[in-house]
């Protein structure tokens, strides 16, 4: 069966492999959630199977279960009801443990064909998926879909496949013969034994569980690494689906189901800082807030810890030729999600002076109302407001927005909307401020999480992309975006990104923006400026997960 | 001219990718120190260039040059009597962060060029560079002019040529074009950029300076980082000459010479932590003692620290067709370097009741009793003992020697021989004794480095088995060796080696010894116990050197 796997998705593998080296356009994994892909029945399915889930208890194979958590709400409002089960860490480690070898010695193209029927399996069940997403991250359906159902497959096939090509470098068995003058050569005949780390542990974000949640999950499982998912205890869901999906394809493939547990927590009886140091959990994928990823990476000496944690992302303006398109790209950007991105803009850089455009020259109010009014016009249907925004996950996101109003002049006011279907969803718009760039150091160099931007008059473009630039390096950026007509100015930013170790968009004017990034060829942060001491997915992100034990002895 | 030196190796470097994928046996620096192939003057020249090294000044380019440091004696019993310059760190880590930009963006290709005309060079001057090792570390002239010279290159080139793979498997340009059903695709274009971490540090030990040194030194390098090199304060001449080397070779190419820069202090005013602190260093390479590589690794957050440190080494005995080789082959791997080696076998473990050989069965005493005569009949004759044991590189070795004895039942005493060019050297002969698995636990659970090895007398071959591995998983080790006719023997140690991340040696009779390690095929260390984090090498070792940032825009 495990064989089966492999053959079955061999293909889908290489594939995936040559994407990320030629890093042109590529998905095995549709993100249309169409009838004629995904078949006319699959939608209402998955609406079905998520609404099945609620109000019950949801079941999988843990040993040491002890117990049950969970008390999820909707940002759309409602009670999820699910009770799940709870884990005696050291009984489930000790567990997993003791199913690893056989797990290890499997081979990459064992683990590897688990890995790609498991991502199989999440991809037919995207519908189920997306409203598991959508009604514990808040992201409105399309979004779930797309982020947390196939753009997350993407992202996990990414991880298997730097994995399996990192794995196979190495042969398994090699014949060394040295050449000894007149004497015989010396021959040796050496293997090459792949073997994980330990334990993994993936630390789940509400936002994105499955998204920044796979990628770590599955480059620690391709290596041989059994993962405990730990999920934020408000978007468990998702997370428990897709370790149901494992441990059905890992019982079927001859292996124990927990090598993919679950482990739930509550506000109250937090487990993770217990989980992260216990001396078997070796791997630890963490996605969430700044403070305590640098516990992690401050504390966990037994495991590698890869973390993406919060930062600041800058645009800059310093002229365009297309006003229009630029204002809809940024409108588009600012209101998906809600801000609520790790990738969304929040700092704007704008010269005090004004910028010349393809409508002549504006000043910088004129500039900070092209772009409120842009974000205006975008969301005046409240359909496509509804589609866009998805509901504020926390309440103390919708709370930050109230705080923010008093720190700028406000440029364009955060309101409240109804979704039709869910009365009591926490739906708010963008909030946009206007600040000074020497004044308001304060304010503006500080993440401040969910709907909230700031447009910001700066000495020139130089000094927008100079303080962009600390910024990075002391705060973290994920993403940076510019535009301009220049050529020189291109260039400068472009340097300055090398500086800032930030991704940078240069004129984005059509249907690509700042926050989405595209697996197989966008990286996601680059792990060299604070918000990610890693990025999604490079060499290095699977390199370490793993070790290659050797024997070698005189050929027979 | 950097463009010819990448011309003039490109094979060079394709050949060391090829080898390092297919593990066979390949070396581009012969190891023989014959003038047939590196010229018949090549050896004067080299002692010449050494002794005209000696009591003076050595000369480097280092801006914020601050006074000297230097106090080298040889372990064969002479003062080198050579000041080199000490640095400001704060004014030497400025200049080379400001140098950084250009080498970073002269792409891996230059980099790549540049680092093998320095390894090139360096391999011209091998006779130089042993003369520079025995002196420092006392190995003998032969295993100098290989462990210090040649196969350091290979080391060195082995790195580069990871690097290199892993900076050029992204490319520097894409096109993206994603179809968008009936309307026109989404095309942008997309730039990969190779960034370094930042400033590098390699902290050299005392022993094995370029061996040991030149895989962090070249991996740094090559992936756009300059480095600083920290040599220990006994053993400075051999990296001396390195950055001598590396300076030349940049200076030529049109880049600044302090790229690589020396760091020297004493061991009155030690620099090493300041400079591991300092906030621009974000790589750190260590090979050296165990608690100050655990130091490195939990203090130095700003940095990627890899690290090799002390472990205690392990051979099992369970039986032999082949006594007569065993015992030789054993006795060369005891003696070598005087047992000096983070490779060299310390503790071995043989059956209480005996082993079954192609001379009938051995009692414990008998087996140890072969073990120290093998080493006796080795070094019987004094030249060769000589050429092989090397002096005592620092004097607690030789004092670690005396203190030994009462540990245990003295099977094979160790002796202070002669050299005949250097009276003075501090030459010993390896002390063998045998202790009891259960009872001397707290002898045989540390490393005593030196030519000091236990015959530990273990309830079975499974017990011997066992008591290594949780040596190994709570101590470290780089080596285990293995001799048994048996083969499910052989296949539990196999599994063992596993769980215990250790490389293993099978029944090594011939030409091949446990402490040696061919660089492109076999790997040193694993970085799955404490002896290492990481391993000489592998992908692991050079991923993390550097990151990519990307910019994307519409396509023209």
């Amino acid at each position: 069966m495990s064989e089966t796997f492999f053959e079955t998705h061999r293909q889908t593998l290489e594939r995936a492999i040559e994407a990320t080296r030629t890093r042109e356009f590529w998905s095995p994994y549709p993100e249309m959630p169409s009838g004629k892909i995904y078949g006319e029945n699959a939608a209402a399915a998955g609406e079905e199977a998520f609404k099945a889930r609620l109000n019950r208890p949801f079941s999988l194979e843990l040993p040491g279960a002890d117990g049950t958590a969970g008390s999820e709400t909707s940002p759309f409002g409602f009670e999820l009801g699910i009770s799940y089960p709870r884990a005696n860490v050291d009984k489930l480690t000790e567990a997993m443990q003791t199913s690893l070898p056989a797990w290890r010695d499997a081979g990459p193209d064992v683990r590897a064909g688990v890995c790609l029927e498991i991502l199989h399996r999440l991809n037919q069940r995207s519908f189920e998926l997306a409203h598991a997403v959508m009604h514990t991250a808040g992201q409105a359906f399309m979004m779930a879909f797309q982020a947390g159902g196939t753009h997350a497959q993407d992202r996990g096939l990414e991880a298997v496949a730097y994995a399996y090509e990192a794995m196979t470098r190495t042969p398994e068995h090699t014949r060394w013969v040295k050449p000894q003058g007149k004497r015989d050569p010396l021959e040796m005949d050496k293997g090459f034994h792949v073997i994980p780390r330990g334990l993994a542990l993936m630390i789940g974000v509400s936002t994105f569980p499955t998204w920044n949640g796979y990628p770590g999950l599955f480059a620690s499982l391709a290596t041989g690494n059994p993962v405990i998912v730990k999920p934020h205890p408000h978007t468990i869901l998702p997370l428990a689906i897709t370790v149901e999906v494992c441990q059905g394809v890992l019982r079927e493939a001859g292996f124990d189901p927990w090598l993919v547990s679950l482990v739930t927590d509550t506000r109250e009886q937090p487990v993770t800082k217990e989980l992260a140091l216990h001396p078997a959990v070796r791997v630890i994928d963490y996605t969430g807030s700044s403070e305590f990823g640098e516990w992690l990476e401050r504390n966990c000496h037994q495991a590698q810890v890869y973390t993406e944690k919060s930062g600041v992302n800058s645009v800059v303006i310093d002229s365009t030729d297309n006003l229009k398109a630029m204002t809809q790209n940024l409108a588009f950007s600012l209101s998906l999600y809600s801000g609520q991105m790790c990738t969304s803009p929040q700092n704007i850089f704008v010269p005090r002076e004004g910028i010349e455009t393809d409508q002549g020259h504006l000043t910088f109010d004129q500039v900070a109302e092209a772009l409120a009014s842009g974000v205006s016009k975008f969301l005046s249907d409240n359909d496509r407001a509804n589609a866009v925004l998805g509901a504020i996950q926390a309440p103390e996101t919708a709370e930050r927005i109230e705080e923010a109003r008093s720190l700028g002049r406000v440029v364009l006011d955060s309101e409240t909307r109804q979704h039709p279907d869910f009365p009591q969803a926490r739906i708010r718009t963008p909030l946009m401020l206007s600040v000074d760039a020497a004044r308001d150091e304060q304010v503006y160099q500080r993440e401040l999480f969910g709907p909230i931007s700031l447009v910001i008059a700066a000495d020139s473009t130089e000094d927008g992309i100079r303080r962009a630039t600390v910024l990075a390096q002391e705060k973290g950026a994920i993403t940076w975006s510019l535009y301009s007509t220049s050529e020189a100015v291109q260039a400068r930013m472009e340097q300055a990104a090398l500086e800032a170790g930030v991704s940078l968009s240069i004129n984005l004017l059509g249907g690509v923006f700042v926050n989405q990034t595209a697996a197989f060829s966008d990286y996601h942060a680059t792990g060299a400026n604070p918000a990610a001491n890693s990025c999604l997915c490079d060499a290095a992100f699977v390199a370490n997960r793993f070790r290659v034990v050797q024997t070698r002895r005189h050929a027979a």
